[in-house]
Protein backbone atom coordinates (compact mmCIF):
# COMPACT_ATOMS: atom_id res chain seq x y z
CA UNK A 1 0.00 0.00 0.00
CA UNK A 2 1.14 3.51 -1.05
CA UNK A 3 0.36 6.74 0.55
CA UNK A 4 2.04 10.56 0.72
CA UNK A 5 0.94 12.90 3.60
CA UNK A 6 0.99 16.28 3.38
CA UNK A 7 2.08 18.35 6.89
CA UNK A 8 1.33 22.54 6.71
CA UNK A 9 -0.49 22.64 9.67
CA UNK A 10 2.50 24.07 11.94
CA UNK A 11 5.77 25.56 11.52
CA UNK A 12 7.21 22.30 9.53
CA UNK A 13 6.26 21.57 5.95
CA UNK A 14 6.43 18.17 5.99
CA UNK A 15 5.89 15.25 3.30
CA UNK A 16 6.12 11.51 3.36
CA UNK A 17 5.75 8.88 1.17
CA UNK A 18 5.30 5.13 2.47
CA UNK A 19 5.14 2.20 0.22
CA UNK A 20 4.23 -1.17 1.90
CA UNK A 21 4.96 -0.47 5.54
CA UNK A 22 8.56 1.65 4.46
CA UNK A 23 8.99 5.49 4.58
CA UNK A 24 10.63 5.96 1.13
CA UNK A 25 10.94 9.54 1.79
CA UNK A 26 10.62 12.13 3.88
CA UNK A 27 11.23 15.80 3.75
CA UNK A 28 10.84 18.04 6.38
CA UNK A 29 11.50 22.20 6.05
CA UNK A 30 11.11 24.47 9.10
CA UNK A 31 12.65 27.93 8.53
CA UNK A 32 10.21 30.67 7.86
CA UNK A 33 6.64 30.16 6.81
CA UNK A 34 7.09 30.18 3.33
CA UNK A 35 4.75 26.51 3.10
CA UNK A 36 2.84 27.66 0.16
CA UNK A 37 6.10 27.84 -1.69
CA UNK A 38 7.94 24.52 0.02
CA UNK A 39 5.35 22.11 0.13
CA UNK A 40 4.30 20.79 -3.76
CA UNK A 41 8.32 20.89 -4.55
CA UNK A 42 8.88 18.66 -2.01
CA UNK A 43 5.91 16.61 -2.76
CA UNK A 44 7.50 16.15 -6.22
CA UNK A 45 11.11 15.77 -4.76
CA UNK A 46 9.51 12.75 -2.42
CA UNK A 47 7.59 11.14 -5.27
CA UNK A 48 10.83 10.96 -7.53
CA UNK A 49 12.96 9.74 -4.88
CA UNK A 50 10.34 7.14 -4.09
CA UNK A 51 10.55 6.03 -7.96
CA UNK A 52 6.59 6.81 -7.31
CA UNK A 53 4.32 8.98 -9.05
CA UNK A 54 0.40 10.57 -7.43
CA UNK A 55 -1.13 7.68 -9.83
CA UNK A 56 0.84 5.08 -7.95
CA UNK A 57 -0.97 5.91 -4.66
CA UNK A 58 -3.31 4.56 -2.60
CA UNK A 59 -4.56 7.17 -0.12
CA UNK A 60 -3.63 11.09 0.14
CA UNK A 61 -3.17 11.92 4.06
CA UNK A 62 -3.53 14.89 5.22
CA UNK A 63 -2.27 16.31 9.14
CA UNK A 64 -6.48 18.92 8.52
CA UNK A 65 -5.22 20.78 11.94
CA UNK A 66 -5.44 21.85 14.49
CA UNK A 67 -3.09 24.29 13.62
CA UNK A 68 -2.06 27.80 12.04
CA UNK A 69 -5.60 28.06 9.68
CA UNK A 70 -3.95 29.37 6.52
CA UNK A 71 -1.57 26.30 7.43
CA UNK A 72 -4.03 24.02 7.69
CA UNK A 73 -5.99 25.06 4.85
CA UNK A 74 -3.16 25.10 2.56
CA UNK A 75 -2.18 21.21 3.19
CA UNK A 76 -5.69 20.22 2.81
CA UNK A 77 -6.29 21.87 -0.73
CA UNK A 78 -3.16 20.10 -1.14
CA UNK A 79 -4.06 17.22 -0.71
CA UNK A 80 -7.82 17.32 -1.98
CA UNK A 81 -6.40 18.69 -5.74
CA UNK A 82 -3.85 15.96 -5.81
CA UNK A 83 -6.36 13.32 -4.63
CA UNK A 84 -9.30 14.20 -6.75
CA UNK A 85 -6.43 14.73 -10.16
CA UNK A 86 -5.75 11.08 -10.06
CA UNK A 87 -9.61 10.06 -8.19
CA UNK A 88 -8.20 8.28 -4.99
CA UNK A 89 -9.11 8.32 -1.89
CA UNK A 90 -8.07 11.06 1.07
CA UNK A 91 -7.54 10.75 5.14
CA UNK A 92 -7.81 12.76 7.38
CA UNK A 93 -5.45 12.48 10.42
CA UNK A 94 -5.64 15.13 13.62
CA UNK A 95 -2.19 17.11 14.30
CA UNK A 96 -2.66 16.19 18.23
CA UNK A 97 -2.83 12.34 17.96
CA UNK A 98 -0.21 12.64 14.80
CA UNK A 99 2.20 14.42 17.19
CA UNK A 100 1.80 11.12 19.86
CA UNK A 101 3.35 9.11 17.83
CA UNK A 102 6.27 10.25 18.64
CA UNK A 103 5.67 8.27 21.88
CA UNK A 104 4.78 5.06 21.24
CA UNK A 105 5.22 2.87 23.88
CA UNK A 106 5.38 5.75 26.39
CA UNK A 107 4.07 4.20 29.68
CA UNK A 108 1.70 7.46 30.68
CA UNK A 109 -0.02 9.40 28.89
CA UNK A 110 0.97 11.65 25.77
CA UNK A 111 0.33 15.14 26.38
CA UNK A 112 0.40 17.14 22.71
CA UNK A 113 0.44 20.87 23.27
CA UNK A 114 -0.01 23.36 20.18
CA UNK A 115 0.84 27.33 20.65
CA UNK A 116 -2.58 28.40 19.99
CA UNK A 117 -2.10 32.14 21.29
CA UNK A 118 -4.72 34.08 22.86
CA UNK A 119 -3.26 32.82 26.10
CA UNK A 120 -4.21 28.91 24.84
CA UNK A 121 -3.15 25.87 23.29
CA UNK A 122 -4.26 23.04 21.58
CA UNK A 123 -4.16 19.99 23.32
CA UNK A 124 -5.09 16.80 23.88
CA UNK A 125 -4.04 13.62 26.07
CA UNK A 126 -3.55 10.19 24.71
CA UNK A 127 -2.61 6.44 26.40
CA UNK A 128 0.32 5.00 24.47
CA UNK A 129 1.18 2.00 26.04
CA UNK A 130 -0.67 -0.65 24.30
CA UNK A 131 0.05 1.02 20.21
CA UNK A 132 -1.74 3.37 18.74
CA UNK A 133 -2.81 6.65 20.55
CA UNK A 134 -5.98 6.08 22.46
CA UNK A 135 -7.83 9.52 23.69
CA UNK A 136 -8.09 10.31 27.38
CA UNK A 137 -9.08 14.09 26.69
CA UNK A 138 -10.16 15.18 23.84
CA UNK A 139 -8.87 17.67 21.25
CA UNK A 140 -9.42 21.37 21.86
CA UNK A 141 -8.29 24.72 22.74
CA UNK A 142 -7.74 25.93 25.99
CA UNK A 143 -5.44 27.46 28.51
CA UNK A 144 -2.46 25.43 29.23
CA UNK A 145 -3.33 25.77 33.15
CA UNK A 146 -6.89 24.45 32.92
CA UNK A 147 -4.84 21.39 30.68
CA UNK A 148 -2.89 20.39 33.47
CA UNK A 149 -5.40 20.30 36.07
CA UNK A 150 -7.56 17.90 33.80
CA UNK A 151 -4.49 15.75 33.57
CA UNK A 152 -4.60 12.28 36.08
CA UNK A 153 -2.75 12.16 38.76
CA UNK A 154 -0.28 9.54 39.34
CA UNK A 155 0.96 9.32 35.86
CA UNK A 156 3.88 9.89 33.95
CA UNK A 157 3.14 12.70 31.19
CA UNK A 158 4.96 13.31 27.94
CA UNK A 159 4.59 16.71 26.35
CA UNK A 160 5.32 17.46 22.62
CA UNK A 161 4.46 19.86 19.89
CA UNK A 162 5.45 23.32 18.89
CA UNK A 163 3.55 24.24 22.53
CA UNK A 164 6.68 22.76 24.42
CA UNK A 165 9.89 25.87 24.21
CA UNK A 166 6.97 27.91 24.40
CA UNK A 167 4.99 25.97 28.02
CA UNK A 168 7.86 23.71 28.75
CA UNK A 169 9.21 25.36 31.97
CA UNK A 170 5.39 26.22 33.27
CA UNK A 171 5.07 22.55 32.68
CA UNK A 172 7.84 21.36 34.50
CA UNK A 173 7.56 24.22 37.73
CA UNK A 174 3.36 22.93 37.85
CA UNK A 175 4.20 18.66 36.70
CA UNK A 176 8.10 17.95 38.63
CA UNK A 177 9.36 14.92 37.50
CA UNK A 178 6.07 13.11 36.22
CA UNK A 179 6.40 15.22 33.29
CA UNK A 180 8.94 14.99 30.55
CA UNK A 181 9.06 16.99 27.49
CA UNK A 182 9.76 15.80 24.34
CA UNK A 183 14.08 16.84 22.88
CA UNK A 184 14.13 18.31 19.63
CA UNK A 185 14.33 14.80 17.36
CA UNK A 186 10.82 13.68 18.80
CA UNK A 187 9.50 17.64 19.08
CA UNK A 188 7.48 17.87 16.36
CA UNK A 189 5.38 16.13 13.93
CA UNK A 190 6.04 13.90 11.65
CA UNK A 191 4.70 12.83 8.49
CA UNK A 192 5.24 9.79 8.32
CA UNK A 193 3.43 9.04 11.52
CA UNK A 194 0.54 10.41 9.80
CA UNK A 195 1.01 7.64 7.33
CA UNK A 196 1.03 5.31 9.73
CA UNK A 197 -2.56 6.43 11.25
CA UNK A 198 -3.94 6.46 7.97
CA UNK A 199 -3.11 3.00 6.87
CA UNK A 200 -4.56 1.73 10.24
CA UNK A 201 -7.57 3.41 9.75
CA UNK A 202 -8.64 2.28 5.71
CA UNK A 203 -12.77 2.47 6.40
CA UNK A 204 -12.16 6.36 7.79
CA UNK A 205 -10.78 7.17 3.52
CA UNK A 206 -12.63 9.57 2.23
CA UNK A 207 -13.80 11.01 -1.41
CA UNK A 208 -11.30 14.53 -1.53
CA UNK A 209 -14.68 16.29 -1.58
CA UNK A 210 -14.96 15.25 2.01
CA UNK A 211 -12.21 16.50 3.29
CA UNK A 212 -12.16 18.84 5.75
CA UNK A 213 -9.85 20.89 8.01
CA UNK A 214 -9.78 20.14 11.79
CA UNK A 215 -10.55 23.67 13.42
CA UNK A 216 -11.02 23.91 17.46
CA UNK A 217 -11.95 26.87 17.51
CA UNK A 218 -13.78 29.66 14.97
CA UNK A 219 -11.09 31.53 12.59
CA UNK A 220 -10.06 35.64 13.64
CA UNK A 221 -12.65 37.05 11.24
CA UNK A 222 -15.30 35.09 12.69
CA UNK A 223 -15.23 35.26 15.76
CA UNK A 224 -14.63 39.49 15.54
CA UNK A 225 -17.88 39.33 13.36
CA UNK A 226 -19.69 37.55 16.32
CA UNK A 227 -18.65 40.44 18.91
CA UNK A 228 -19.72 42.61 16.62
CA UNK A 229 -16.23 44.22 14.99
CA UNK A 230 -15.04 45.08 11.50
CA UNK A 231 -12.38 41.96 10.77
CA UNK A 232 -10.90 44.33 7.84
CA UNK A 233 -10.86 47.29 10.57
CA UNK A 234 -8.54 44.85 12.99
CA UNK A 235 -6.21 44.03 10.27
CA UNK A 236 -5.27 47.39 9.03
CA UNK A 237 -5.18 48.57 12.74
CA UNK A 238 -2.97 45.46 13.66
CA UNK A 239 -0.82 45.99 10.32
CA UNK A 240 -0.77 49.69 11.16
CA UNK A 241 0.17 48.45 15.20
CA UNK A 242 3.14 46.30 13.64
CA UNK A 243 4.70 49.16 11.63
CA UNK A 244 5.12 51.61 13.74
CA UNK A 245 6.93 49.34 15.91
CA UNK B 1 24.49 26.71 17.41
CA UNK B 2 24.65 25.11 14.11
CA UNK B 3 25.26 21.25 13.47
CA UNK B 4 24.77 19.44 10.24
CA UNK B 5 24.36 15.34 10.53
CA UNK B 6 24.93 12.44 8.12
CA UNK B 7 23.38 9.17 7.98
CA UNK B 8 24.55 6.79 5.51
CA UNK B 9 25.15 3.53 7.78
CA UNK B 10 21.87 1.55 7.27
CA UNK B 11 19.08 1.39 4.63
CA UNK B 12 18.17 4.96 4.77
CA UNK B 13 20.02 8.14 3.75
CA UNK B 14 19.27 10.83 6.01
CA UNK B 15 20.70 14.45 6.69
CA UNK B 16 19.55 17.33 9.00
CA UNK B 17 20.47 20.71 9.97
CA UNK B 18 19.50 21.68 13.80
CA UNK B 19 19.98 25.52 14.23
CA UNK B 20 19.89 26.99 17.57
CA UNK B 21 17.86 23.70 18.86
CA UNK B 22 15.66 23.67 15.89
CA UNK B 23 15.65 21.09 13.16
CA UNK B 24 15.32 23.21 10.22
CA UNK B 25 15.67 20.57 7.41
CA UNK B 26 15.53 16.99 7.60
CA UNK B 27 15.81 14.78 4.42
CA UNK B 28 15.30 10.86 4.25
CA UNK B 29 15.58 8.14 1.09
CA UNK B 30 15.02 4.64 1.27
CA UNK B 31 14.68 3.35 -1.81
CA UNK B 32 17.43 1.46 -3.22
CA UNK B 33 21.04 1.98 -1.80
CA UNK B 34 22.61 4.63 -3.39
CA UNK B 35 23.67 6.88 -0.73
CA UNK B 36 26.84 7.71 -2.68
CA UNK B 37 24.73 9.34 -5.18
CA UNK B 38 21.72 11.03 -3.23
CA UNK B 39 23.50 12.06 -0.15
CA UNK B 40 25.78 15.30 -1.13
CA UNK B 41 22.41 16.74 -3.25
CA UNK B 42 20.37 15.95 -0.03
CA UNK B 43 23.15 18.08 1.36
CA UNK B 44 22.65 20.56 -0.20
CA UNK B 45 19.61 20.94 -0.17
CA UNK B 46 19.33 21.00 3.76
CA UNK B 47 21.33 24.15 3.99
CA UNK B 48 20.01 25.61 1.28
CA UNK B 49 16.24 25.26 2.78
CA UNK B 50 17.81 26.24 6.20
CA UNK B 51 19.40 28.87 4.90
CA UNK B 52 22.69 28.23 5.54
CA UNK B 53 26.15 27.38 4.11
CA UNK B 54 28.95 24.81 5.12
CA UNK B 55 30.68 27.70 6.54
CA UNK B 56 28.27 28.59 9.02
CA UNK B 57 28.00 25.22 11.01
CA UNK B 58 29.72 24.94 14.18
CA UNK B 59 30.30 20.76 13.90
CA UNK B 60 29.65 18.07 11.49
CA UNK B 61 28.19 15.13 13.05
CA UNK B 62 28.47 11.78 11.34
CA UNK B 63 26.48 8.34 11.69
CA UNK B 64 29.77 6.25 12.33
CA UNK B 65 28.42 2.96 12.37
CA UNK B 66 27.90 0.30 13.30
CA UNK B 67 26.23 -0.43 9.52
CA UNK B 68 26.80 -1.48 6.29
CA UNK B 69 30.56 -1.29 5.92
CA UNK B 70 30.36 1.10 2.61
CA UNK B 71 28.01 3.05 3.70
CA UNK B 72 29.29 3.75 7.10
CA UNK B 73 32.77 4.59 5.32
CA UNK B 74 30.87 7.19 2.83
CA UNK B 75 29.07 8.93 5.55
CA UNK B 76 31.99 9.07 7.97
CA UNK B 77 34.08 10.67 4.67
CA UNK B 78 31.52 13.02 3.30
CA UNK B 79 31.49 14.15 6.89
CA UNK B 80 35.65 14.43 7.03
CA UNK B 81 35.54 16.27 3.72
CA UNK B 82 32.93 18.74 4.70
CA UNK B 83 34.69 19.24 7.73
CA UNK B 84 38.10 19.45 7.00
CA UNK B 85 37.29 22.04 3.62
CA UNK B 86 35.68 24.51 6.30
CA UNK B 87 38.03 23.92 9.03
CA UNK B 88 35.24 22.66 11.35
CA UNK B 89 35.26 20.09 14.06
CA UNK B 90 33.21 16.97 13.87
CA UNK B 91 31.38 14.46 16.04
CA UNK B 92 31.07 11.12 15.75
CA UNK B 93 27.91 8.90 17.06
CA UNK B 94 27.14 6.08 17.48
CA UNK B 95 24.05 4.52 15.24
CA UNK B 96 22.32 2.18 17.83
CA UNK B 97 22.78 4.89 20.57
CA UNK B 98 20.85 7.78 18.24
CA UNK B 99 18.45 4.76 17.04
CA UNK B 100 17.80 4.66 20.93
CA UNK B 101 16.96 8.40 20.95
CA UNK B 102 13.59 7.51 19.22
CA UNK B 103 12.25 6.09 22.64
CA UNK B 104 13.29 9.06 24.83
CA UNK B 105 11.36 8.68 28.08
CA UNK B 106 10.50 4.93 27.43
CA UNK B 107 10.44 3.33 31.07
CA UNK B 108 12.39 0.67 30.11
CA UNK B 109 15.11 -0.43 28.10
CA UNK B 110 15.95 0.67 24.45
CA UNK B 111 17.14 -2.37 22.36
CA UNK B 112 18.28 -1.20 18.71
CA UNK B 113 19.02 -4.45 16.57
CA UNK B 114 19.86 -4.20 13.31
CA UNK B 115 20.95 -6.71 10.71
CA UNK B 116 24.56 -7.96 10.75
CA UNK B 117 24.06 -10.86 8.00
CA UNK B 118 25.88 -14.13 9.16
CA UNK B 119 23.19 -14.83 11.48
CA UNK B 120 23.73 -11.77 13.79
CA UNK B 121 22.79 -8.12 14.87
CA UNK B 122 24.36 -5.62 15.89
CA UNK B 123 22.87 -4.53 19.39
CA UNK B 124 22.87 -2.77 22.50
CA UNK B 125 20.58 -1.69 25.48
CA UNK B 126 19.80 1.57 26.61
CA UNK B 127 17.74 3.14 29.60
CA UNK B 128 15.78 6.13 28.05
CA UNK B 129 14.30 6.85 31.47
CA UNK B 130 16.21 9.77 32.71
CA UNK B 131 17.10 11.40 29.02
CA UNK B 132 19.70 10.51 26.77
CA UNK B 133 20.27 6.74 26.47
CA UNK B 134 22.32 4.97 29.34
CA UNK B 135 24.17 2.10 28.31
CA UNK B 136 23.46 -1.32 30.10
CA UNK B 137 24.96 -3.53 27.37
CA UNK B 138 27.44 -2.43 25.32
CA UNK B 139 27.47 -2.60 21.29
CA UNK B 140 28.52 -5.48 19.50
CA UNK B 141 27.64 -7.86 16.86
CA UNK B 142 26.03 -11.14 18.56
CA UNK B 143 23.34 -13.60 17.36
CA UNK B 144 19.65 -12.41 18.88
CA UNK B 145 19.15 -15.26 20.88
CA UNK B 146 22.13 -14.25 22.50
CA UNK B 147 21.37 -10.65 23.23
CA UNK B 148 17.94 -11.79 23.91
CA UNK B 149 19.32 -13.82 26.62
CA UNK B 150 21.21 -11.13 28.08
CA UNK B 151 18.31 -8.67 28.89
CA UNK B 152 18.06 -8.10 32.44
CA UNK B 153 13.99 -9.77 33.55
CA UNK B 154 11.40 -7.62 34.76
CA UNK B 155 11.50 -4.91 32.33
CA UNK B 156 9.91 -3.02 29.72
CA UNK B 157 11.70 -3.19 26.19
CA UNK B 158 11.15 -1.43 23.23
CA UNK B 159 12.77 -2.80 19.88
CA UNK B 160 13.79 -0.32 16.95
CA UNK B 161 16.06 -0.27 14.03
CA UNK B 162 15.95 -2.50 11.03
CA UNK B 163 16.31 -5.62 12.79
CA UNK B 164 12.77 -5.26 13.66
CA UNK B 165 11.14 -6.39 10.15
CA UNK B 166 13.48 -9.19 9.78
CA UNK B 167 13.34 -10.49 13.62
CA UNK B 168 10.88 -8.58 15.12
CA UNK B 169 8.46 -11.79 15.25
CA UNK B 170 11.24 -13.87 17.10
CA UNK B 171 11.47 -11.04 19.63
CA UNK B 172 7.68 -11.22 20.43
CA UNK B 173 8.16 -14.90 20.77
CA UNK B 174 10.55 -15.36 23.10
CA UNK B 175 10.34 -12.27 24.99
CA UNK B 176 6.11 -11.62 24.92
CA UNK B 177 4.64 -8.49 26.20
CA UNK B 178 7.64 -7.50 27.57
CA UNK B 179 8.84 -6.41 24.34
CA UNK B 180 7.37 -3.58 22.03
CA UNK B 181 8.33 -3.15 18.36
CA UNK B 182 8.84 0.39 17.15
CA UNK B 183 6.22 1.28 14.92
CA UNK B 184 7.23 2.01 10.85
CA UNK B 185 7.50 6.13 12.21
CA UNK B 186 10.06 4.98 14.88
CA UNK B 187 11.84 2.31 12.92
CA UNK B 188 14.57 4.21 11.82
CA UNK B 189 17.37 6.06 12.73
CA UNK B 190 16.81 10.01 12.55
CA UNK B 191 19.72 12.71 11.75
CA UNK B 192 17.99 15.00 13.57
CA UNK B 193 18.67 12.61 16.83
CA UNK B 194 22.17 12.61 15.71
CA UNK B 195 23.10 16.13 15.74
CA UNK B 196 21.42 15.98 19.49
CA UNK B 197 23.51 14.12 20.86
CA UNK B 198 26.29 15.54 19.16
CA UNK B 199 25.55 19.04 20.55
CA UNK B 200 25.11 17.37 24.22
CA UNK B 201 28.55 15.82 24.09
CA UNK B 202 30.92 18.80 22.70
CA UNK B 203 33.63 17.49 24.97
CA UNK B 204 33.65 14.76 22.41
CA UNK B 205 33.92 16.79 19.02
CA UNK B 206 36.96 16.02 17.29
CA UNK B 207 39.41 17.51 14.21
CA UNK B 208 38.19 15.71 10.92
CA UNK B 209 41.37 13.50 10.78
CA UNK B 210 40.66 11.82 13.84
CA UNK B 211 37.01 10.58 12.70
CA UNK B 212 36.77 7.31 12.46
CA UNK B 213 34.10 4.12 11.47
CA UNK B 214 32.49 2.50 14.20
CA UNK B 215 32.91 -1.27 13.63
CA UNK B 216 31.85 -4.16 15.30
CA UNK B 217 33.20 -6.68 13.12
CA UNK B 218 36.58 -7.14 11.06
CA UNK B 219 35.22 -6.51 6.88
CA UNK B 220 34.63 -9.67 5.47
CA UNK B 221 37.69 -9.21 3.09
CA UNK B 222 39.78 -9.27 6.40
CA UNK B 223 38.02 -12.17 8.12
CA UNK B 224 38.57 -14.11 4.83
CA UNK B 225 42.04 -13.58 5.04
CA UNK B 226 42.85 -14.38 8.69
CA UNK B 227 40.91 -17.75 7.37
CA UNK B 228 43.18 -18.54 5.06
CA UNK B 229 41.15 -17.65 1.99
CA UNK B 230 41.07 -15.67 -0.99
CA UNK B 231 38.88 -12.88 -0.81
CA UNK B 232 38.61 -11.97 -4.25
CA UNK B 233 37.99 -15.54 -4.80
CA UNK B 234 35.23 -15.91 -2.60
CA UNK B 235 33.82 -12.37 -4.25
CA UNK B 236 34.00 -13.80 -7.90
CA UNK B 237 32.61 -17.32 -6.22
CA UNK B 238 29.68 -15.09 -4.93
CA UNK B 239 29.33 -13.28 -8.58
CA UNK B 240 28.75 -16.29 -10.20
CA UNK B 241 26.16 -18.03 -7.63
CA UNK B 242 24.15 -14.80 -8.18
CA UNK B 243 24.25 -14.58 -12.19
CA UNK B 244 23.25 -18.51 -12.20
CA UNK B 245 20.24 -18.10 -9.71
Amino acid sequence: MKLLAIDTSGPVAGCAVMDDGKVTCLIEMNQGLTHSETIMPAVDEALSASNLTCADMDCFVSVAGPGSFTGVRLGVCAVKGLAHAVGKPCARVNALETLAMNFYGFDGLCCPILDARRGQVYCAAYDMKDGLPAEIIAPDARPLTDFMAMLPSGRRLSFVGDGVPVHGSKVKETLGNRAILAPVNLMHLRADAACVLAEARQNEWMPPHQLTPIYLRAPQAERERAAGRDHTKSLKRQREEQKAK
